[in-house]
């Protein structure tokens, strides 16, 4: 139940993967025919990556994930940068890094386009707003925020302004339960990575718009066009696209089966507990179908998970790298959770291998848990 | 014969990375326990390199790749770099990126420590020299040119200079046939590729000694002690430390083979064809055993290899970054070599799929292709 923590490599995506290790090895900047094929297949990848994000293959560079894809984002711009408190760390570190803005969001987790158009000023050259939150599930109205980022970039156009405004959108954990298509979007760059959709890890992408200039973080042989040296992982942007394209394939019966899943859990919830506080918009429509995030007043989540491991269900306490630290995630501090409530959340992410069955055994054990751990504490709801 | 530029993942190195895509995916920095069995996977694999290498675990940075560990070497200091100028393309784009100092080479490609002593002046913070260089196989002499550098640090230590002055060898072509124990080789940072030794693509490492600090080039979840986020790839991490350990245990023994092999080749092609100039140290001491660098006068390699290849022999012109740009390499050029005899250059680099047969159909085909050429071409050895 911690899909969104990682996922199991596809056997299917395993095995397109396979030739590249032993037979197909070459390195594909060789110049004999099996490394010219190899670098075929890479380029290949990329248009199959380019064509479900609907965009063509040039605009798009491999990275070694999408931790790495944010760096590169942030790393085209010198000027002012903006991003909204619930973003993934690397996205809040590279604002840190430049003493960029950072721009509220409400209890649900929305950021509005009005306070995205106050952060934005004259300087501002980079706004980051994540598609779906990995935490509580909001998924942003980022069309709306490009409207209001483009406001600003024709505002500049008719002063004779020529700095330039993006806006980049980290789509790792929409990919495979929101569309990505990135006609639609409105964005001018998007992080992807193949680890959240059952493809291998360490492999991601930036996409960038026409027009977009993108500056290097790693120099050398001048792989992906300049723009991330060192020998490509042929085998990586395979697995990636096979990725990609299952979970666009599996997209919208997936989804609506997850949010069958999830509504069961959080109604299961509900019904047998007191004291659950569910986060997250409370419209299903613009919550990621998988994620149920749930705090249990009285309890601690960190005692939580150890218990419900003991029963094999396995749940996360928020992003994984801010699990390891052992502090209160700073989504449910940007969304004004009091302390006291944070430090009983727990995160369910439901993905390709929950069955309603597993649900169900889940609910059980939590409900068992809670229960426990409630009496061991003498927690009364008040 | 182009094991340089990319070898087959070892079959025994696969298999120990499977279980890591599918029964231990997990995120290492999850809470429960299967995701704290990969964290203490991962360490243990740091710890295997670490063991390989003479170091602790904890000096060792993993990357996704050797052009990855190089940029973060050059990332640790602002003051002024020195290389030399035949090393690979990442470090070499990272000097000039800086406005870096390129000390020159001999005509076998050696870096002399006195060479080093003059570039190095007050400000120099980092010296980048390769522990063998992967085009004409020169081992340099690190421990000399390590005693140089100690000799400034002593310098400024007596005279109360703060500035930090560090020696980077990026051994990545070294491995698996000259020893990488760092404790001899008197290095402050050693980048390593699992891509070169039958590992992984896209995994590498950057060894530092006590007391050198880094700084990140890809900021975020704070992995890799906060030097390189993103979520570990658990797999590669494995994959490499099997393969160092295997390549390592190997080394003696193939070291000893290669040269065999490269000294059949050697001395057939100087048998049976006239006007071949083979480049690096004329000792094979100083020269990586694996490696063939021979120019063919009166001949472009770049038709040479299309017709090799029809004879099943796939050979490479140079590092096969500079082979996509279809340029004269910049080691050749370094070590004086005459455009007209670069043009007509192969190099060719045995490893562990290479039997003393192969060499033989290699050295016919060579000939056979050599003397086509010459005779279509018209050439007379004058």
């Amino acid at each position: 139940m911690d899909h969104a923590a990682a996922t199991p490599l596809d056997p299917e995506v395993q095995r397109s993967m396979l030739p590249y290790y032993d037979k197909c090895f070459f390195n594909p900047s060789a110049p004999y025919a099996p490394a010219r094929s190899a670098r075929a297949d890479l380029e290949a990848a990329r248009a199959r990556l380019g064509r479900v994000l609907g965009s063509r293959a040039g605009n798009i560079t491999l990275t070694a994930g999408a931790t790495e894809a944010n760096n590169l984002a942030f790393a085209a711009v010198d000027g002012q940068v903006v991003a909204d408190a619930i973003e993934h760390d690397s996205v809040l570190a590279c604002v840190n890094a430049r003493g960029g803005t950072v721009v509220g969001v409400d209890s649900a987790g929305f950021v509005s386009p009005e306070a995205v158009r106050e952060a934005v000023g004259p300087l501002t050259e980079l706004v980051s707003i994540e598609l779906a939150n990995g935490e509580i599930g909001t998924i942003q109205p980022i069309r709306k925020i490009a409207g209001v980022v483009n406001e600003e970039r024709v505002r500049r156009l008719e002063c004779g302004d020529p700095r330039p405004l993006l806006l980049h959108v980290d789509a790792s954990q929409a990919a495979g339960q929101v569309s990505i298509n990135v006609s639609t979007l409105g964005a001018d760059l998007m992080t992807l990575s193949a680890a959240k959709i059952y493809g291998p890890k360490q492999v991601g992408l930036l996409w960038h718009a026409d027009g977009v200039a993108l500056r290097p973080l790693v120099l050398g042989g001048g792989q992906e066009g300049g723009l991330r040296s060192g020998t490509e992982n042929v085998a990586g942007a395979v697995g990636f696209a096979h990725a990609l394209e299952i979970a666009e394939q599996m997209r919208t019966q997936e989804a609506k089966r997850l949010r069958g899943l999830s509504g069961r859990l959080r109604s299961g919830l509900s019904k047998r507990l007191e004291g659950v506080v569910f986060s997250g918009p409370a419209n299903t429509k613009n919550r990621l179908p998988g994620l149920v995030h749930a705090s249990f007043l009285g309890v601690e989540a960190r005692r939580l998970v150890i218990a419900l491991e003991r029963r094999n269900v396995l749940v996360g306490t928020g992003s994984a790298c801010a699990a390891s630290k052992m502090r209160v995630s700073h989504v449910l501090t940007a969304i004004g959770m009091d302390e006291s409530v944070a430090q009983g959340s727990l995160r369910m992410t439901m993905g390709r291998l929950t069955s309603a069955e597993d649900v169900d055994v889940a609910l059980e054990a939590i409900v068992a848990c809670v229960t426990e751990e409630r009496e061991r504490v003498g927690w009364r709801n008040i």
